[in-house]
C-alpha cells in the first residue's frame, strides 16, 4: 500500500486518541505505508483539504504517541458531519476518492461513534461498487458504550471510572455532616444507562453511594421515587442519587423536558434531571438537596484515564490496520469477552452495517425490579472495564497533554 | 503532657485529613502524648462525647497516616457550630472544658475555617481567664483561600489544581469543532476570587482557556461583559469563561440571586452564575453556549491533590503540635512566604484574634483594569501552589481511600 488516512469524528473522550495512537504505530511499524496523514475535523476536514502528517510529528515531536494516548479529546479535531447517500449526491464521494487519490491513500480509518460508522459503511460501499481499492475500516469510540456487537466501546472505560471515582468522593464529602441530606448526580447518557450504572462501581467496603440509580431503560415513577427517597434517607441519613440525563417518565418523555417542568423552571434549557429530581424532593420532603451534573469533565478528563480502556483503544487501533492489510474493508473493530475473572479478551471486526444506526441498552435484567439499582451482572461486566491507572506527565501543575495549537481556527 | 484532642470543622477539602495526619505523626513521634483522642463532627460531637481514638487507628491499620494524607473530606467528620459568648452562656464552655478533663486533655488541636477559628479564640480566651492549663491551636484549611496573616491556606492548593486541569481538559474539549462556541465554566467562591483566579493556571504555551474571567471582587456590567464575549468569539472562536459563584452586578448584588435573574428563572435556586451569563449571551450573541458547574468535586477530588498543598497541610497539623508543647495557646498556624521562585516558605504562628472573621480577598492589583483576568503577579502567586502531583493506591479501579464507617449515623 502507498499511505493512509486516519480522522475523528463525534463527541470527545479520554481514549479517542489512544485508539489513534494505535493507528499510526499500527501503520508505521507495518512497514507497508510510506505515510500516515490525519485529516483534521473528519470527514469535513477532508473535504477541504485538511491534512496533516502524523508520520512527521512521530519523529519530530518527541514521546509523540506515549503522549497521544493520554492526551483528551480529538487531536485531529472533530465534526457533526452525516454523509448523504450516494444515490443522492455522489459528487461528494468523488470529491472524497479524488482527495484519497490526490494523496495515494490506500487506507482510511475513521474513528467515532455511530454516525462515524454510517460514514464507514457509506465510504466502503461507494469504493467496492465503484471499483476503488480503498479499504476502509472504522475504530468505534463513545463514552456512551451503546454500540451493538462489540462488548463494550474505547471511551467508557475511562468516562465509567471517573463516575466512579467522583461518586465516591462525592460519598466522603456528603458523610461528614450530622444531619439528613440527599445529593443528586446527574451523568451523560441521552439513551443508553451504561454511564450511569457505572455510578455503582463507586461503592466499596464502606461507600454505599450512591444508594439510587436511574436509568433511561427504566420510567420514573415520581411517586415510588419520593418513596424510595424516604426510605433511603431513614436508612442512610445522606442519600446519594445517581441518575442519568435520560430517565423519562411513564409517558416516555424525557423528564427534563416535560411541560411540567418547563412550566415550573421557566426555561428547559435550564431544567435537567437532575434539578428536576431535586424539585419533586423538595416539593415533597422536608430535606437539605442539592444536585451536580458531573457535565464534561467526565468524558475529557484524561487525567483520570482507565488503563485497560487506554490500552484496549490503542490495540483496536494496531488491529484496524491489520484489518486493512489483510485486505478488509467496510468492517469496524469489536471486542469479544471470553471471561470476566480473570478479564480476557480478544480483538475481531463485524460489517459496520450490523453496528451502525442502533442503540444498545443496558439489559433489563441487569437493572434491579424497582428499576432503581444495577444487579450483580452489571458489576462484573462494568468492573473489570475502569481496573488500572496510566501515568501521566505534569508541567507546571498541570497535565502536559499535546499541543493542540494546529486546531485553532 | 497527658492526652491531647484534634477535631475538624467547616466544608471538605482535599487537604484538611493531611493537616490531620500531622497533628497524630506530631503529637505521636513527640513522645509527649499518652493518646491522640479524636472528637467526631468537630465541637458539636465533643459536646456529644463522640471521641475515637487515633493513636489506636494508627497502630491497627496499616499505612494509617499515609493514606489519611490522600483521603478527601473529614475523617472526623464536620459540623457548622458556632460557639455563643461565654458571657451569654458559661455552661457551653463549662461542658467542653469537664470533658476534656474527663479525658485528660491538655492540648486541643481544631483544623478549620473561620468560624473554627472562632471558636479557638473563645476557648483559649475562656481557658486563660478561668486559668485552666489547655492549650487551644487552630490550624487553618479553605479552598476559598481568603483567611488573613497567612500567606494562603491548606486545601487551595489541590482545589486550585483540579481547576486548573479542569480548565486545561475543558480547553481540549472545546476546540475540537470548527464552529464558534462558548462554554462557562463555573467556580467556587462566593466572597474572594482566590479560585476562580486559579483558572489561569490552565494557560500553557497552546491552550489560552479560559478566555475571560470574571470575580467577586469587581463588578460584572453587562453590555462590558456582552461586548468582551463578542471579541473573544471573533478572536479564539471558541471561548471559554471562568466565573466565580460570587460574581456581583454594579449595584453590589449577586449576579445569580437578582430580581431579574429570579424572574427569568423562576427558581433563584436553578440561576447559578454561570447560567445567568448563558442567559445574557443567549439574548445578545448567536452563538452556541452551554455552562458547567465544576461543583463539589473541586473541593473532594482526592485524586488528583497538589502534592504541595498536602505537604504543608501535613506540617501545619505537626507544628500545631510544636506549638502547644511550646506552651503557645489561642494561635493560628500561619504559612508565610519567603520567595515565589524558587518557592521558599516558613510555618509560624498568629493571634487567631488576627485572623478569624475576616475574608480575605484577591487585591484589585492583580485583576487587569478591565476586570477580566488575572495579572502575572497572581500567576506568580498561584502556581507554585499547585505544583507536584501525590501517589494514590486504587482498588478495583477507583481510589482506596480510608474506611469512613465511624460517621454512619
Amino acid at each position: 500500500m502507498r499511505n493512509c488516512l486516519v480522522a475523528q469524528s463525534g463527541g470527545p473522550t479520554a481514549a479517542i486518541n489512544s485508539s489513534l495512537a494505535g493507528v499510526l504505530e499500527g501503520a508505521m511499524t507495518s512497514g507497508e505505508f510510506k505515510t500516515v496523514y490525519g485529516a483534521l475535523h473528519g470527514v469535513q476536514g477532508l473535504l477541504n483539504k485538511e491534512i496533516i502528517n502524523l508520520s512527521e510529528k512521530v519523529n519530530e515531536i518527541e514521546g509523540f504517541i506515549e503522549n497521544l494516548k493520554h492526551t483528551p479529546a480529538m487531536y485531529l479535531g472533530s465534526c457533526r458531519f452525516m454523509l448523504p447517500d450516494a444515490s443522492e449526491d455522489s459528487e461528494i464521494y468523488e470529491k472524497v476518492f479524488s482527495i484519497f487519490d490526490e494523496n495515494e491513500i490506500d487506507a482510511f480509518f475513521y474513528i467515532g461513534g455511530n454516525d462515524s460508522m454510517d460514514t464507514v459503511a457509506k465510504l466502503s460501499s461507494y469504493a467496492k461498487e465503484n471499483s476503488i481499492d480503498v479499504k476502509v475500516i472504522g475504530v468505534p469510540k463513545t463514552i456512551d458504550n451503546d454500540l451493538y456487537v462489540t462488548d463494550h466501546t474505547p471511551g467508557y472505560g475511562s468516562a465509567a471510572k471517573f463516575i466512579a471515582t467522583t461518586l465516591l468522593e462525592v460519598g466522603h464529602d456528603t458523610s461528614i455532616y450530622p444531619i439528613d441530606s440527599v445529593t443528586i448526580v446527574e451523568i451523560m447518557g441521552r439513551d443508553a444507562g451504561w454511564l450511569v450504572g457505572a455510578a455503582a462501581l463507586a461503592r466499596n467496603k464502606y461507600n454505599k453511594a450512591p444508594h439510587l440509580i436511574y436509568f433511561p431503560e427504566v420510567p420514573v415513577v415520581e411517586s415510588e421515587f419520593i418513596a424510595d427517597v424516604k426510605d433511603a434517607i431513614a436508612k442512610y441519613h445522606n442519600v446519594v442519587i445517581a441518575t442519568s440525563e435520560g430517565i423519562k417518565n411513564p409517558d416516555g418523555e424525557y423528564i427534563s423536558s416535560t411541560k411540567a417542568a418547563e412550566d415550573k423552571f421557566a426555561h428547559s434549557q435550564l431544567s435537567g434531571a437532575a434539578k428536576v429530581l431535586e424539585y419533586m424532593i423538595k416539593e415533597n420532603i422536608e430535606v437539605k438537596v442539592r444536585s451536580v451534573e458531573v457535565n464534561i469533565p467526565q468524558r475529557t478528563a484524561s487525567h483520570l484515564q482507565s488503563l485497560t480502556d487506554i490500552e484496549e483503544s490503542f490495540d483496536e487501533g494496531a488491529f484496524a490496520v491489520t484489518l486493512a492489510l489483510d485486505g478488509h474493508t467496510g468492517e469496524m473493530v469489536t471486542i469479544k469477552r471470553v471471561s470476566d475473572e480473570p478479564y480476557i479478551t480478544h480483538l475481531s471486526s463485524t460489517d459496520v452495517n450490523d453496528a451502525a444506526g442502533l442503540v444498545k441498552h443496558v439489559p433489563r435484567e441487569w437493572i434491579n425490579d424497582r428499576g432503581n439499582d444495577v444487579t450483580e451482572d452489571f458489576i462484573k461486566y462494568a468492573k473489570p472495564l475502569i481496573e488500572g491507572e496510566t501515568s501521566i506527565n505534569y508541567k507546571d501543575g498541570i497535565p502536559d497533554y499535546l499541543d493542540i495549537s494546529h486546531l485553532e481556527q
